[in-house]
C-alpha cells in the first residue's frame, strides 16, 4: 500500500507531517510518500532514522496556505502539493491521501476528477465526516464541506457514513439519526422535515432524531447534518472544552491548597484531556470522492498526522470506496 | 410593578416556582402573582414565611405538560396558566410574565395578540436570547423560536437584540455579529451570506461574523443565529460541559490520591460550576412581542426562578418593550 502525505499541509509544517510520516511508516509497514517542496522534505527527514523505512519524496512546486481561497487554490497553484497527491491517488500511483492543510482547498481539488480526484458516479456532494472525541465516539457528518444541503443529499450522507462505520469502526447495522433540536415530532427545520421520510424510507438504520447530548450519549453511531450546523456544533465542543480545560486550571492555581490538590489529581486530569483528545481520533475522511482522503487538523501534531494516516490505510484495507461506489449503484 | 409569575412551569412545579417568587417578592419589594392552581400555590405557599409580601394568586384551570403540543396547547387550554398570565400582561394587569413552563407553548401563546400579548407592530418574528453561561456574558438569539429564518428577520434580531443588551446589560453600542462556521468572506450557508449586507447597511455595531469559541472569547456581545442552529449551539455546550463535568468526577473517584486531590481543590471546582451555572443568568427574554415575556429553564430551581423574576424586572424598568416598539418604527 502506498499513502501519500501532503508535507506542507498542518499549520507547522513539514515538521509534524514528516515526523507523523516516519511514526507511520515504522508502526504500518506501509510506503509513505511525502509531497511537497523536496529540499524541505529531505531536511526534515534528515532528523529522522529512517534506515529500513518505506519512504519516498514526490516533489510539488507550490503549496497552499491557511488563507488561501479555495477558488484561486483549484485554478492558480496546479502544482501544489495536493494537487499532485490527489492525481497520485486519481492515477493509481498511490493508494490515499492525507492531508492537515486548508480544508477548503483540498475539498475543491478533490471533487474534481481533472485536477484532482472526482466523485463517485452517483454522488451529489461528497461530505466529511469526524469523529466526536468523547468516549461514544459517535460519528458526525457533514462536519463543512457542504454549507446549504438538500434532503436527499443528506441520505446519501447517510449511506456513506454507515458504510464507513461500519467497514473502519467495524460497528454493525449502525445507528443513524439527524441532529435535531428537539426529539419529538415536528422539531427540527425545514431540511430535517423533508429528510425524514427520505431516511425511513432508505433501508439504513434510521433511529430518529437526536439532540445533541443524547448524541453524545450514544444514541446514534453517526449524528447526520448539514455541514454548516455540523462544523458550528463541532466547533463549539471544542471551544467549551477548552474553555473549562482552561478555568480549571485556572481555579487549581487560586491558591496552595488548591494547587496541591491539582497535584495529586494530576493523573485524574491526564486522563480527562486524554479521553477527549482529538488527536487519538485521525482525521476527518472526505466520504464521496473516488479514492481515499483524509483530512487532519492544521494544529495536528506528529502522533495526529500517524493516526490519521492509520486511519487512511484502514479505509483502503476495508474497501470503503468500494463499497460506496457499489452502494450508490444499488440506490440508484 | 406586577410580575405574573406561571406557577406551573417548571419540572417540578409548583415548589421552585413558588419560593422563587417568594424570593423575589422579598428581594426586589415587587408584586409578584402567581398564576395556576389556586389550591396548589396556596398549599405551597404556606410553606414559606410570606407576611408583608406582596404575593398574590390568581387561578388558571389548566395547565401546560412539557409534552403538550404547542398547537394543541395555543387552542386546546384556553384557560392555562400561560393564557392567563399573558392576558393579565396584554391587558395591562400586570407588566411581565415568568414561565418556565413549555417553550413552544409560552412562544405560541405569547405571539397571538387575541390570546397572549401579540408582536411588536413591524416586528415579523419574535426571537429568544438567551446569555451564553461562560465568563463573557454574550447574548445568543434566536435560542430556537424559529427553526428556519430569513435574512431580514436576522437583522431584526440583531436591532432588538441590541436595544435588549444596552439597557439591561448596560453595554453601550453592543457589538453584533453572526455566528458562522468561518470569519473569512465566502464563509457561511446562504442565510448568513444573504445577511452579511442587510446587516453591515443596518446602522447597528455589525462587527462581521465569529466562529463559536470567537464568540465566547467576547469578540461581540450579541451572536446572531437562526433558531435552529443556535438552538444545537447552545445544547452542544450545555452537553460537553455535562460530560466534562462527570468525567472529571469520575476520574477524580479514581484513586485514593486522586480523592483527597478533589477534596483539597473543592473550591476550584466550585468555582468552575459557579462560572458555567445557567441559573446566574436568569431565563431567555422573548424580544419582539409586545410585552415582557422571561422563558426559565424548565429544570429552574427557586434561585434560577428568582433571578429570572429579576430580569424582567430589569427589562420593566428599563422599558425595553418601547424601546423595540421606538427602534422598528424608526426602520420602517
Amino acid at each position: 500500500m502506498r499513502i501519500v502525505v501532503d508535507a506542507m499541509g498542518s499549520d507547522d509544517h513539514p515538521t509534524p507531517d514528516v515526523e507523523g510520516a516516519v511514526l507511520a511508516a515504522r508502526e504500518f509497514g506501509e510506503t509513505i510518500v511525502l509531497v511537497g517542496d523536496q529540499s524541505q522534505i529531505e531536511a526534515e527527514l534528515a532528523k529522522h532514522r529512517t534506515t529500513g523505512l518505506a519512504i519516498e519524496v514526490q516533489h510539488a512546486s507550490q503549496q497552499v496556505t491557511m488563507t488561501d481561497k479555495p477558488s484561486e487554490v483549484v485554478k492558480g497553484k496546479p502544482d501544489s502539493s495536493m494537487h499532485v497527491g490527489l492525481q497520485m491517488v486519481r492515477d493509481g500511483k498511490a493508494d490515499a491521501f492525507v492531508s492537515a492543510g486548508n480544508t477548503g482547498g483540498i475539498l475543491g481539488i478533490a471533487m474534481l476528477r481533472r485536477i484532482g480526484v472526482g466523485r463517485i458516479p452517483g454522488v451529489k456532494r461528497p461530505a466529511m465526516g469526524v469523529v466526536f472525541p468523547i468516549e461514544t465516539r459517535p460519528l458526525l457528518m457533514d462536519n463543512g464541506a457542504n454549507a446549504d444541503c438538500k434532503p436527499d443529499w443528506l441520505v446519501q450522507f447517510a449511506l456513506m457514513s454507515s458504510l464507513y462505520v461500519e467497514r473502519v469502526l467495524e460497528i454493525e447495522n449502525p445507528r443513524v439519526a439527524l441532529i435535531s433540536n428537539g426529539e419529538e415530532e415536528g422539531k427540527g427545520n425545514q431540511l430535517i422535515k423533508e429528510t425524514i421520510p427520505l431516511l425511513q424510507a432508505s433501508g439504513l438504520n434510521y433511529v430518529g432524531n437526536v439532540e445533541p447530548k443524547e448524541f453524545m450519549h450514544g444514541e446514534a453511531h453517526i449524528g447526520i447534518t448539514d455541514g454548516f450546523t455540523g462544523n458550528i456544533m463541532m466547533k463549539t465542543a471544542e471551544a467549551i472544552a477548552g474553555y473549562m480545560s482552561n478555568l480549571i486550571r485556572d481555579s487549581l492555581m487560586a491558591n496552595p491548597l488548591t494547587i496541591i490538590g491539582g497535584l495529586l489529581a494530576r493523573a485524574a486530569f491526564a486522563k480527562v484531556r486524554g479521553r477527549l483528545n482529538p488527536d487519538e481520533v485521525g482525521g476527518a475522511p472526505l466520504l464521496g470522492v473516488n479514492g481515499v482522503v483524509i483530512i487532519a487538523h492544521g494544529r495536528s501534531n506528529a502522533y495526529a498526522i500517524k493516526q490519521a494516516i492509520g486511519q487512511a490505510r484502514r479505509m483502503v484495507e476495508k474497501e470503503v470506496v468500494a463499497a460506496i461506489t457499489e452502494g450508490m449503484k444499488a440506490v440508484s
